[in-house]
């Protein structure tokens, strides 16, 4: 491989020729081989791209910046916007906590292919742009990863997470409406319980998909708060005047999001609470999620020997071994990828808990979990909407028998009878096998008549 | 002892006569022998009282109940939340987990306590009230137990919690204010940074408590639901109409909290994502206390060995071996409140992901974390802002001493020379232990004069 | 109520007149108010009494004690091993983080309570002992704690957790062997798959108890190992020569159980690792708890409606709704108590993660939470075996209609005529609702002969 | 792109020309958008190639597969572990939770490839292997993919985990010795407390991680025991006798390490304790190196105005904005994985406690994260101590001025004086910002001589 090299404050570093980053994110290879290379996600990178353009375009509105170098900057940000420049982070998420090398490796991109754009050869002549002084103006690297982060965390939020609970949720939701009639067994410690209907019980899933956007949606103000122009400490050392309002909203030009600046620059710095929130609100859908994939794969088991009161549709043989096995593949996709987001949550937490004075160096770690968890949901609901749920259907026969047979249908006799009585004729038809109606007339509590006339599990789903 | 007998549907149980509980109870004592006795939450037994009088008041209303009925249960109710009868509820948390057994106790207890205000004997005569068909009446454990459960927790967050946090927010508030000008080094890796003042400083610190703040309230309106109405699974059989949203006004007014009927009553018997979701914001204020505190007891470590830069109050000889030395024991008591509150909210995920079909039943465990979380942060931050966060004063000589040696006030160098001529000031400075100011000149890049009016740590701290 | 005056380094205190404790416990009640009084595990204490007088006795064999101290403590120490003293014990576990102030109350307590056996009045003349000369003599609160801790764990593991676990292996193992030749339809992902026995999946349930208490066996020698011997840094300052050791011993003697002195003194101050690595095997244990207690219940669900191929206990009513109803609540107070025991260990490693330079100070949050699930694992696997595992029995009707319905025993067929044409049958059969012989037979695979030859559930659970 | 038609027992599928995988792969890839495309870790289809050989090796030597079959499975398992086929796998974790998807994939690969390597055009003529009949001959997913996990596992945790462990045990235990005589200022509560040596305090790491790996040694028989020849749900259907112990002997032959059969099969593939049981061992060393890593950044810390009693390498800039910044980037690297294992300790835990009856359906999660975590530690160890602690090196200066400055040597005094009138010198010259000595005399409690003969930082470290 050929190279050449590079300079930063410490000194030479021998760099790929072929490569467009310089000596830190070079020192950073090296140094810190954990895991495989290029971990660092691809989101905070495009994150840095928005910011980076929108701080080029800040500091020239303010005067310290050249149109020139306004526009080499953007035109490099536009560029890795574009996905031209993807091989060009090779950084990890385990680095400096503050990510401080993944900002001097876009510092770097730009410095150098800007050098290309303005014609010349890297590593020759003098620098079009300096990676700190002109790429990094008025920035730091600990308001600008955070603004990175948020960014990137933002949109994925909208992008995919959102977008995916919310086609799940209108799936449910139908659902629950197409079958608010059929009237089934209810259970309750997974033991018969009164009835209610199919539809009834699909609105309680819909329901908490519901809460739980909600939930999600009322974290996003914060997370719409950027550090930029806080550079160093939060004290905004370096910047001009009126910086962090502008790069703020040229931030939600550029990305058309609504980010303003940090009502609090040392909080979000030292802080990243706005994460720890969101992805609250993210663990709560999971939770949400593993109890309605879990409910709908016990209500699809069998085929022949489970509840079986709901069919899902069979996408791909089951089982290397069993012949015409069919499993509920996406309840499981979903299930796993619930337990993960329980997970990040908690390294989010201790990530989180951990900042020391004027910084929080859990940056990276915090962002990659937000990211994967707010993916895997949002890939998830999709994938569990469009393979699964859309397609359940009602096992009609299957659910009327076990309506007909259940001995919790005696509740409806409580208020004509009392709890004692209605309570022995369940225990005694429980205990011989036979029907309510048989051991309440031969109990003598109510007639034949009587008990067709209050028992009738249409009438024990409320008003649907 | 002495004994009586009492009966449920499953037949006779000896019960202790001085007791006021009845046969379930005294079922679920002698099944359920795990952890300590009792270690049910009262909060929990006073949020039933609060609601069982809301139902008689209801049933009453809505003409089900009689008006003698309803002032017996409504009297007992009122002794319940006096505190009364505390030592009649011996259950635990580790009953059955959709807690009808604590249902039934407050049932029992009901029911026998107004057989005694009535002038009869416990166990002599008709039982004034029933317990199942009375006292429960229109109601079932699994609509009971999380409306009691939203009642409790809402209460303490309103109570304990969110008390406990504002006020010390409003003391680092005012700390903020009045340190609002003491400039001195920033720290960020843990290393010497460039200055920023205590105020802002302790901005930060407010700033994350009023985003947690801000983060629970989002929360209360989920947790402002109640399932009172869905009864045994969420149709509200046996219900007279109107129910629902009457019982929960009569609750809103007993309390005086904004309770309202739940939307969906099956999402409230078979999830708890309210619980998940409020809790959710409890655990972001420990992460944001942990930061807090922990920075605190940095920065006033030593007392010569260490970084100095406040005071914090001497509560207590700190150590049995070592004379005269004093600790920063309330950031520990605090930093093992975070610790036990991020737990919780493992422990409350688990426990809310396992739903199944129409229940929960994970209930007793989820609310008891929930409350003792609640209860713990804000005692915590009463006993911290008391004992620690309002006697906190700055060492201003440290202060001054540090911020005068730091190597990184070379920074507000960046614009006039450039990052790179400035790293190698500090780089020279730092390896011979000289100055700033001596190495600059030495190195021939600014004038003494030029340092004296670039560099003061005053204008590097922004607005203040 | 009655005061009298006590005194520390600090200064004067009044404390209640009839209490036993001194200046530093009565400070420690004022000043942390957090929770519930008294939330100090009164194992902690036990284990300090046990520490104290053995390291009286040490103090006094190494010649810097003398024997009437030495007897007088011991009596003390031995008083409070009987309960005597239990009320005399009200600190909170949010104190400081080393339990510095629990310490001191049991010097306290011990030396006022000396001063009474010495036939005076507590407050008056000459202290029979120094709380921190002669209590505390060769020890320090950060050597201390640890050990009452440790001594605590491992005698709550041994005598509760442990057997519990046992008895319920050996239930769950019995029922393995007895029910070894029940054939059943086996599931995976919840869905129908080849046969095996009742004893087997019974036996799966006995393995992972035996795995999971072998992993608790494998941390008892990290947990056996004592800090006291360091006193305040590990150093061991102001110890006698051999003390380290001989205090073990005598721990270890007066316990009856194994512990040595810690082979390195800085870790058994600084780290809690022994306890991070106990209490990750209880963590294990819970999860498989979990899927014990969560099986079970899914196996008993019905009565009508659900797998019903079990029948466990019916121990009171199940609903204060539903008449008749029986509730599987033995697993949900087991699969409550694994929640519980899961959120404990992020809080256990939330505050073993956080110790610094030579002492972690989250000792009392460390304690209470391993103590409570230890004990919560231990008493709620001997309620449920008694009340629950032990009364297991098969419906033997149930589970042969299922078994001979199974779509999957078609798997017998993979080795005679490959895995193609054996998922043809079986997807055929599925579709027609038909037998597997009869779609075998049409599709001409086979003779109905050779399929009753080879498709024996009986031969398809291995060697049995 | 060019297609070929795949077929399974569900039909036709097209499948990339180019590409080994068939119609089960295909299906998968379709079915499971979900994160970023072959997130499957590699080390799990190596897992894979060596159970696949292995069982047709034993299947031939069991006399039910060929020879020629045999030889064409192990020759493309060899071709899979030399790192051929790599871009063969493209699924994803997020599928199936039995992994049946990837054990297919690898079927069909080696299938594929076994007719190229017998010289014929994959989709043309018979197939010269079967992907079910014969690759996947007396195996189920069920049973390869948890021996595919543990053999990764187990693989990982030997060749990355363990030797990176030791290496910096190595390291720290060194330093602990080098430095055994450097008495220093020890510090507990932060707050300076009686000296110890830096050697000392290094030991105490050098313990903890010598407890980690003797706990996470302790799990690796529970690891070694293979489920391969359970099959379906553990009975071992469609397996020849003495398969399971055969097989396991293979893949201890084949990857050099201890390989065994389970005890018990059920739960061998209804549980994954094992995976819990190690991971749990890995949380403890992440415990153990987040109190490590903090410690040393913390006395790393300054340069001018933190503890710094150490210095650590510098080996990048440390700020895009403050020139001649040096960060503890290796401790920041190191904790951040810290707070990722403990994460993922608590995905393992939850996807663990979730199995149902005969199978556990969050292999591919569980798989995941363990290996991640195990690359991660073993990864940041070497890191660590490449880039960090084999180039820590005291500061002496700073070690000596704060050992001689400390009010905790007063401790040495107790004999002497007793704890009370030492800690009235140390609160007196605290207050009076002078030393102790000059206290000590002043107060007349000793001579100037006493204090030299009894106060000597050297003789308070124990013995070392």
């Amino acid at each position: 491989m050929e190279f050449r090299i590079e300079k930063d404050t410490m000194g030479e570093v021998k760099v790929p020729s072929n490569k467009l980053w310089g000596a830190q994110t070079e020192r950073s290879r090296n140094n810190f081989k954990i895991g495989p290379s290029g971990s660092m996600p691809l989101e905070i990178v495009y994150g840095f791209a928005y910011l980076k353009k929108a701080a080029a375009f800040t500091n020239c509105e303010l005067g310290v910046l050249s149109e020139e170098k306004r526009d080499l900057i953007g035109k490099v940000c536009d560029e890795i916007l574009a996905g031209k420049h993807d091989d060009q982070f090779p950084l990890v998420i385990w680095q400096t906590g503050s990510g401080t090398q993944s900002n001097m490796n876009v510092n770097e991109v730009i410095a150098n292919r800007a050098h290309q754009i303005a014609g010349k050869k890297i590593g020759e002549g003098e620098k079009t742009l300096q990676p700190n002084d002109d790429v990094n103006k008025s920035q730091s690297s600990n308001d600008t990863f955070p603004t990175g982060m948020h960014i990137a965390a933002y949109k994925k939020l909208l992008e995919v997470t959102i977008p995916g609970v919310k086609q799940l949720h209108k799936t449910l939701d139908a659902k629950a409406k197409e079958y608010n009639n059929v009237v089934k067994i209810g259970r309750t410690h997974l033991m018969d319980a009164t009835p209610l209907t199919l539809g009834q019980e699909f609105s309680g899933y819909a329901a908490q998909l519901k809460f739980g956007l909600k939930a999600l949606e009322n974290t996003l103000p914060h997370l719409s708060q950027l550090a930029l122009g806080g550079t160093a400490v939060g004290t905004g050392i370096n910047t001009p005047k009126g910086y962090d309002v502008n790069v703020a909203a040229n931030i939600a030009k550029f990305t058309g999001f609504p980010f303003i600046t940090a009502e609090n620059k040392f909080e979000a710095l030292a802080a990243h609470d706005a994460i720890v929130e969101s992805h609250g609100a993210l663990k709560q859908l999971a939770v949400a999620l593993n109890k309605i994939a879990n409910d709908i794969r016990m209500l699809a088991s069998g085929p022949r020997s489970g509840i079986g009161e709901i069919s899902i549709p069979a996408n791909e043989p089951g089982s290397s071994i069993m012949p015409g096995k069919v499993n509920p593949t996406q309840c499981e996709a979903l299930t796993m990828v619930c337990a993960q987001v329980i997970g990040n949550d908690v390294a989010i937490t201790v990530g989180g808990m951990q900042g020391h004075y004027e910084l929080n160096v859990f940056k990276p770690v915090m962002a990659a979990n937000f990211l994967q968890s707010a993916q895997l949901i949002g890939d998830a609901c999709n994938s569990f909407d469009e393979h699964c749920a859309q397609g359940i259907t009602p096992n009609y026969e299957v659910i009327k028998k076990q309506l007909n047979n259940s001995l919790m249908l005696v509740t409806a006799l409580n208020p004509k009878i009392g709890y004692y009585k209605a309570a022995e004729i369940a225990n005694t038809a429980h205990e011989n096998g036979t029907t309510l109606k048989e051991e309440a007339v031969k109990l003598g509590y109510l007639t034949e008549e009587e008990f067709d006339a209050w028992v009738k599990p249409e009438n024990m789903v409320g008003n649907i």
